[in-house]
């Protein structure tokens, strides 16, 4: 395999310094330092902090698109689908205690700043609202599909503002724990494909 | 009634911008200009943003312990005050639609900031918490009465940051019917008081 270009380093580094500092309180100088590049040579790649940000949001779309494409190939049915969108609270929790969640803390952040990159900071959770939309049409929920997509997302949302507010890993766990319940109590009807 | 206090205009003008720009997008200056004194006389009442930032949550905790009084005394039956805190959603969804969730926010960003007054700033989360508990106790929720709380506030939060990344109030409506209903099914014993 080749080593990153340089750069990729940089937005790799951003990415992980806008999650765990917030995009406003990450400079471009700390982003040269933390890649062990000068400035000029950042500033070759990209002119000025916003370029960074919306390289940034780009690889963050093409790695949600290719973790829900891999969550279609390995859940067998809807509803194993859907709990891999779960999960994904209980796999990130250490981050998640930390920093929040990447998507929402962004798009706050982006927001309050009324910063033109927000509509496309949004297409990221736009992914998951659509594809958790289809995930419910193939459960049979129909026309409440895409309001079931609106209220796991939301959920999700939820659990990780307070578990990182207060620290609450058992919060985490109880939470997934409930939205699991909630998702066994839509589907009544036997999945389409046969389980593993 | 007297005028307020210049202190107490520029804790009002910095709660107000704190929450619409978020506090590091919020400078000294910043409120200084919004209040119409000199950089000098907002220094004379506080020495820096920090000490600002402390009697901007002082102000909130403040608020928030007389609001719980008011829908304690409002309120007939437990189910009754916990309906209150959820139509907070529609009563505020203008403001969320733009801005978020006061709370919720300000404690993200404290906590990307690693700021020292976040332990402070979730002490309005602990005061929802603790009254909301009370409320699904007496409602006879028992040992679930905090995970219900838990639950009511992670909801209250993911519903106020979908609502303002999709900028859709429907989408407040349809979460507070969902929410309404979860608390209907929670409560199929007789209220211990009369209804209105």
């Amino acid at each position: 395999m080749n080593a990153p270009s340089t750069r990729d380093r940089i937005i790799e580094t951003a990415d992980r310094l806008f999650y765990q500092k917030g995009f406003e309180y990450t400079s471009v100088a700390d982003v040269a330092a933390a890649v062990q590049i000068t400035r000029g040579n950042l500033t070759f790649h990209f002119r000025t902090r916003d370029d960074i940000l919306e390289a940034v949001i780009d690889l963050r779309l093409r790695r949600t698109r290719s973790m829900l494409e891999q969550w279609e190939a390995d859940g067998c049915t809807a509803a194993d689908r859907i709990r891999c969108f779960i999960n994904i609270l209980i796999m990130n929790r250490a981050k998640i205690l930390l920093h929040g969640c990447p998507v929402g803390t962004l798009c706050t952040e982006l927001a309050k700043l009324e910063h033109a990159a927000l509509a496309q900071a949004n297409k990221i959770f736009t992914l998951f609202r659509d594809w958790l939309k289809r995930q419910f049409e193939q459960l049979g929920c129909g026309d409440e599909s895409k309001a079931h997509a609106m209220h796991l997302l939301a959920w999700s949302q939820g659990t990780a503002t307070l578990a990182q507010a207060f620290h609450d890993e058992s919060f985490i766990r109880a939470e997934v724990q409930r939205v699991q319940e909630w998702l066994a109590g839509l589907s009544p009807k036997p999945a389409r494909r046969a389980r593993r």
